[in-house]
C-alpha cells in the first residue's frame, strides 16, 4: 500500500521564529498553494455565506473548509461526484478542505460547549441519532428521514466523491463532561476509526491528502498518547479537534501543551477556532491554519473588524459617518462605499449588506494572517 | 420662471416604427443615458436586492428607481444630501429616478389591488395615515412614531435632497373602487399638487427633470383631461400611474388609451409594469420605460427569466442539471454556476443564490430590452 496520498501535496516549512515555535509554511496542494499560518474561511455548504466563489478567491482566501455532513445530505456526494468534484460544483479553482461528518453528527447527541453549530438547519434533527457502535453512527437524514450510516469507510467514500484537496479521518466527539474513563475509551474507538479512514483512503488516495484529528480532552495523558499514536501512521497533516475546554484560557492551554507533540514537517490544523484573540494566542504555539465561521457570521450581524477593533455597523454615528469603514483598507467595500450607506443598508435589512460586510471581515482575516506571517519572518513573534 | 429643469436632460426620439406606435430613443440625463424602450429595476432602499451598485451598473441597467417614502423615513433625505447626493451614497453613477411617496402613503390606507407593496417594511405601519386634505398628508414615520407632512413641496424638497436625475410630481392614489364622482374630484387634486409640484421644482431645477403623473383611474374622460392638463405644462416628461384597473387586459386597454394621448416629443414611463407579457403587449402603444420589482423579487423566490420560459430553480431534474441556467447565457451567473449548483445553494438557503438569480433576470431584462429596441428599428413591432 502506497503510503504518498497525494504526489501533489507537500508542506514546505520556511522559517521558523527564534522567539516561539511559531511558523511559517507553504502547504502545496492539486489546487494551489496555502500559506500559514492561514485563515480558512467556512463554507458549510460550498458557498461562503452571501458571496460567491470566485470572490472568496480574489479575496485571498486560500482554504475553504466545507462540511461533509451537509453535504452528504445535501445535495448529496453523488451530484457532486457527477459534476466533476467539489471545485467544479461550486467553481472554486484554489483548496478545499472537508471534514468526516462526524462533529456534525455527535454534536446532535450531546450539545453543551458544541452546541453552537455551524447552520441552523442543525436544530431541526435533534434527536436524530439511532444509534453509535463501533461501526459508527446511524442517524436519521433531516431532509428525507432516510436512515444514514455513518462510518469511518462511508465517510471517506463520501469525502472521495466530492473530492477535496484535503480530507479528515472521521472521529468520535466526546462530550466535554465525559468522565475519564469513558474519554479513555472513545479515544481508543476514535483512533480505530481514524486507522480505518486511513486505510480506506490509501485504497484510493484519488490525489487527495487526509489529515488525522487528535483528540483527548483536556487530559494531557491522552492528548500525548493521540499525538503519538497518529504521528506514527502516515497521515499528511494534523487536526486539532475534540474538546478543548470551557474557555479561550483552558484552550490555549490544550494549543499549547498539543502542538508540540505533533511532527514539525506535517501541517497541522486548529479546528473551529479562529477569533482574533485565540489566532494571537495560538500562533507562537505552532499552529497552521485556523478555520471559523466567527468572521463572516459576525458580519452578517453587522460586526466589521477593524484595526481599531470591533465596529458595530449600527453604532451611534455611523449613519452620517459618509467615509470607508477604514481609511486605508483596500477591500471592495471599503474602496467603493461608506459606512453610512452600510450601515443604511443594515438597518433596512438590504441583502447587499451581508455580502460588503463579508467582504470586508474576510479581506481584514487575510491582511491579518499576512501580517502574522510577516511578523513570525522578523522574529518578532 | 425658467421651463428648462436640467439643461442636461433631453429625449431623442430615433424611430417610430411603421407597424405601431413603438418607439426607440435616447433619455439624455445628467449622469448618462437611457435607451428606451427599457427596464427600470427597482431598488427601494438605494439597493436593488442582494447586489450592489457597481455590479448593476455593469448588468446593463441604465435607469434605477428608488422610493423617496423610504429614503425619506431611512436613512433621512438629509444624510442623502450630506453624502453629496443619491448617486455618491449608494455609489452609483448612472440616471436614478425617485418617485414622490404618495403611492406609498395612500397605499397604507386603501389597500385593495394596490396592497402589493413594495416593501414589507409597510405591513408594520397600517393605519398610520393621520390626515389628508388639501395640504397633503400627514402619517406616523414606522421608525420612530413622529409625524411627517407628505406634501406637493416637502416631497420635492426630499427629491432635491436625494437628487435623482428624474424625480415625480405628488400626486394622490386613489383606491380603485372610488365612485366617479369622487375619482373627478381625486384627479382635480392631483393636478392641483402636481402644479403645485412643477412650481416647487422650477423654483430649484437643480439638474433634475420633473415627470407628472398621468392620472383618472379606468375613466377614459379623465384621463384624456389628465393628459391634457398636465402635456401643458412644462413637466420633462410623464409617467402613467393610478389604477390601471384589476386585469392585465383592463391595464392594456388604459394604456392603449392613455398613450397616444401623450406629447410624443417627451419620454413617458408605466409606473410599476414590467412582467414580460404585459412589456409585450405595451411598447407597440409607445411606452418608454417600464420598473418593477418583479424580476428581482422572482428571483429571490426561485424563478428565473429564460427564453424557454420561466424555470423553478427546485424543479425536478435541475438537482442534477450540471449545465448553466441557459447554455447561450452571457450572464456572469450563467458563465460561473450550474443550475444544479443554484438548485442546490436555494434548497440550502444560501443567501448567495439570491444575487446568481438576480443577476440572471436583470440580466435577462437588459438583454429582452435590446432585443425589442431592434425589432422596433426593424419595424417587427
Amino acid at each position: 500500500m502506497n503510503n504518498q496520498s497525494s504526489p501533489q501535496f507537500r508542506f514546505e516549512l520556511l522559517h521558523t521564529s527564534t522567539k516561539s515555535r511559531a511558523r511559517v509554511g507553504k502547504i502545496h496542494t492539486p489546487h494551489g498553494v496555502i500559506d500559514t499560518p492561514g485563515f480558512v474561511a467556512v463554507g458549510t455548504n460550498g458557498s461562503i455565506k452571501a458571496l460567491d466563489n470566485p470572490t472568496v478567491e480574489e479575496l485571498g482566501v486560500q482554504l475553504m473548509f466545507c462540511n461533509t455532513y451537509h453535504l452528504m445530505l445535501q445535495p448529496g456526494s453523488k451530484i457532486i461526484k457527477e459534476a466533476g468534484g467539489i471545485h467544479r460544483f461550486i467553481n472554486r479553482n484554489q483548496p478545499i478542505i472537508t471534514d468526516s461528518g462526524g462533529f456534525q453528527v455527535f454534536s446532535l447527541m450531546y450539545g453543551g460547549v458544541h452546541q453552537e453549530l455551524k447552520s441552523q438547519g442543525l436544530k431541526k434533527i435533534e434527536n436524530s441519532v439511532l444509534k453509535i457502535n463501533e461501526e459508527g453512527v446511524l442517524f436519521r437524514s433531516y431532509r428525507d428521514g432516510s436512515p444514514i450510516l455513518l462510518t469511518a469507510e462511508t465517510s471517506i467514500q463520501a469525502q472521495k466523491d466530492i473530492g477535496a484537496d484535503i480530507i479528515v479521518s472521521f472521529d468520535e466527539l466526546p462530550p466535554c463532561h465525559m468522565d475519564p474513563q469513558k474519554l479513555r475509551h472513545s479515544l481508543d474507538r476514535t483512533h480505530r476509526w481514524e486507522k480505518r479512514s486511513l486505510d480506506a483512503h490509501l485504497a484510493n488516495p484519488n490525489n487527495q491528502a487526509l489529515y488525522a484529528v487528535v483528540h483527548g480532552g483536556i487530559d494531557r495523558t491522552l492528548r500525548k498518547k493521540s499525538c503519538e499514536y497518529l504521528s506514527a501512521l502516515p497521515f499528511d497533516g494534523f487536526a486539532v479537534g475534540g474538546s478543548l475546554g470551557k474557555t479561550r484560557e483552558e484552550m490555549i492551554e490544550v494549543v499549547k501543551f498539543v502542538f508540540p507533540h505533533l511532527p514539525a514537517d506535517k501541517p497541522n490544523h486548529l479546528l473551529g477556532i479562529a477569533d482574533l484573540p485565540s489566532i494571537e494566542a495560538c500562533i507562537p504555539h505552532g499552529v497552521d491554519t485556523f478555520d471559523s465561521a466567527y468572521p463572516t457570521k459576525a458580519a452578517r450581524h453587522g460586526l466589521l473588524l477593524t484595526k481599531r477593533g470591533r465596529v458595530r455597523i449600527m453604532a451611534g454615528g455611523n449613519a452620517s459617518y459618509h467615509r470607508p469603514i477604514e481609511d486605508d483598507c483596500t477591500c471592495s467595500t471599503c474602496q467603493r462605499f461608506t459606512l453610512s450607506y452600510l450601515c443604511h443598508l443594515f438597518k433596512a435589512h438590504e441583502l447587499t449588506v451581508y455580502s460588503l460586510a463579508t467582504i470586508h471581515n474576510i479581506h481584514f482575516m487575510v491582511q491579518l494572517m499576512a501580517k502574522y506571517r510577516n511578523n513570525i519572518l522578523q522574529n518578532n513573534i
